[in-house]
């Protein structure tokens, strides 16, 4: 996530309340969600954009493409804005549009103006025009109309009765593109009142701590005592999200050392800020993660100033031949093992002239694991000119998890081997 | 998604009805997913779970962790069977035992066997008993209690007049680690009445298709015609899912050329089979995907029957050292271009000594991008010893789209060059 700035800190305190007039609905339609056939896409996008606008999201609902599952949705929210993602396309399970025009008691009519729009874009692509095209010319009669700078299905507000509605497509390219639009920000802020102060949230992230332990050792705040920051553990390192100040001073006294962000970054954009600035470079070399991690730091844009490239060693033979681990060691140690990720960092880092080097060797499962090394170990190394790191981890959870988890060591690993460089 | 069986045709044919008795509510807690700082992995691993007892979800709310929005969404709910992820912790804001326990009227009470179990497994871990392990033993007083192999936090099912509350864990490995116990399923049958007869579900992927060129091609079915068949678009192929058997042989007849998959398969899923089976290797060498396709594939068990490894070449520099692509190609025909992809994916395929190379250079945005090569502009090669593919592709959308975009296109091409070879 790149800038959570004030989410949590909103929500929080509209959650406690009954919903007052600023709270928010995401209701995200589309069967192939709830049918566990793909995983949403909108609920950071949307999120991200409220919390530009100093708004957040109260509840978030998925519901198949019916109308009945959509009515029972909206009958079940009483909140005042309500966000629809989906449904805006011109198949026949997109039932957006016309399950709006329904509920607001207005006709589906065509916008002149966008089927103008429409018509010179599709002339543009060099298509025929066809009767589907239609589809995305018609809305409510009242609606007002944002632009999709990607793809043909607009935006629109409508509002009935006491509700506003906001219908955006559901392809997360055309709903990022929207979000990302300043005219669609600038029609947003028009429509829907926004609150015009609010508190700084801090999301620290703070590396190799327990949710318990950084708990028990801040009992005494009286926020963390009422439950009202949040705590997100994940394997590798806490996410704290806070407004409150006594929080974030105590977390800057008390666990100085561990804070690798107090802006929400995750590990990889920790790593791509903290190197670009210090203008050291890296390379991988990945056995068990496969590319997870080269993935994770090139998906930071700008990746490209500290991350050279890195070698995917899944076989044995690649581990001698790319990265010159020796014969000898695979046999000693067993290619899972700290001599073996150590010579891969190290191997790499010669290989790519890199400032650091970082080596993952491990058994991600379901199969290869042994009595002495289960599904789960892992090895991780990074070398530099001046530091060589060695971690040893045992992971316990599916193939997705080991991998994920240890990607973020690495990652942390790499924060500190430059910290203590 | 591993084995998607038969999500969808339950999850249809329930929709359309009012939720009869075997509709199932998932409620997901945890402000981290409602604020956008997490995203959901619970709905996938939950409806697979779900579609192996022959069941399906009927919608999914998200919540934060507040017993106020709690309340409401489960008076928003009119399901027989509630599940709920999250919550079950021992910090301040885990609430869901202390809740339910409320909500059915039970007291919330210690379970004298789950205690012994804690303190057996808080030995083994060698750690210390602290008033913090008494959360786990405590659950409403009718409580149903099951195993969590993973954590401490045990799922328990609690009847409350005619509902049937399932509390879960939100922790991912925990989560799947309950589902996938064979002990928790005899549990689940045992209490949940699950249906005995099922129609088998196809779910197609098909290469290179455009959704409503799809649905245009068979719109003489009355399933398609009704939108009773889910279309799932994707950049590079379409997915389909239907138990109409109409349906299945049109798509089986028209369609033929471009099935990958007819069980729901990812691209990637497809090559590990379809390569494991004729005994083929791969070596990759990625530029703007930076290990995704490498990821992609070692996600999947059993990548290491053919997949020996990769070069991630970021950099020029590590496209002419580690791959041998000429300066002159590189000069000539610049870092994003036909021939730089070719030369990457016959130049790892030597390296590797693999049968297929595949190579990926492209441009990911959000800057790099010029007049002749915007962003967005992908070059794929795949080089075996008869055969020789290129593509080149013009994606719009954000550096997460094109990557996804990009890695789904050379999984495909892979498929497409064994097919062909």
């Amino acid at each position: 996530m790149a800038s959570p700035s004030s989410i949590s800190c909103v929500l929080r305190r509209q959650a406690d309340s009954e919903f007052p007039d600023t709270s928010v609905s995401l209701i995200v339609i589309g069967s192939e969600i709830v049918s566990g056939l793909r995983r949403d896409a909108a609920v950071p996008l949307v999120t991200r954009f409220l919390a530009r606008q100093g708004l957040a999201l109260s509840e978030v609902l998925f519901v198949p493409d019916n109308p009945s599952a959509l009515r029972r949705a909206l009958n079940g929210t009483r909140v005042r804005l309500v966000l629809l993602t989906g449904g805006l396309g011109s198949t026949r399970d997109d039932l957006t549009r016309s399950f709006l025009a329904r509920h607001s008691r207005k006709p589906l009519v065509s916008f002149p103006a966008v089927e103008q729009r429409i018509r010179r874009n599709v002339r543009q692509r060099g298509l025929k025009w066809t009767p589907r095209y239609d589809t995305f010319c018609r809305f409510p009669k009242t609606a007002v109309v944002g632009r999709n700078p990607l793809g043909l299905a607009d935006p629109f507000f409508l509002r009935s009765g006491r509700r506003l509605f906001l219908a955006l497509p559901g392809v997360p390219a055309e709903l990022a593109a929207i979000l990302d639009s300043r005219g669609f920000a600038r029609l947003f802020r028009l429509l829907v009142p926004t609150p015009k102060t609010r508190r700084k949230t801090a999301v620290f992230g703070l590396a190799g701590l327990r949710e318990a332990a950084f708990e028990d050792a801040l009992l005494h705040l009286e926020s963390i005592r009422r439950g009202q920051v949040s705590i997100l553990p994940s394997r590798e390192f806490l996410t704290v999200v806070t407004d409150d100040s006594a929080v974030k001073r105590a977390v800057r006294k008390r666990f100085r050392e561990r804070i690798f962000t107090c802006t929400g970054e995750t590990p990889a954009e920790a790593v791509v800020r903290t190197f670009s600035k210090e203008e050291k470079t890296i390379a991988t070399a990945e056995s068990c993660t496969g590319g997870a991690l080269g993935k994770a730091l090139t998906n930071v844009p700008g990746a490209s100033r500290l991350f050279l490239g890195g070698v995917i060693a899944y076989d044995n033979e690649i581990k001698k031949r790319l990265l010159g681990v020796s014969s000898d060691i695979l046999a000693t140690h067993g290619a899972v093992s700290a001599e073996v990720a150590l010579a891969m960092a190290s191997g790499v880092r010669k290989r790519f002239h890199s400032d650091f080097g970082i080596g993952i060797t491990g058994i991600a499962g379901p199969a290869g694991g042994s009595k002495e090394k289960p599904v789960g170990t892992v090895f991780l190394a990074v070398v530099s000119q001046r530091r060589r790191l060695v971690e040893h981890r045992r992971y316990r959870g599916n193939r997705e998890e080991v991998r994920a988890c240890a990607v973020d060591a690495a990652l942390l690993l790499l924060l500190q081997a430059l910290r203590e460089r």
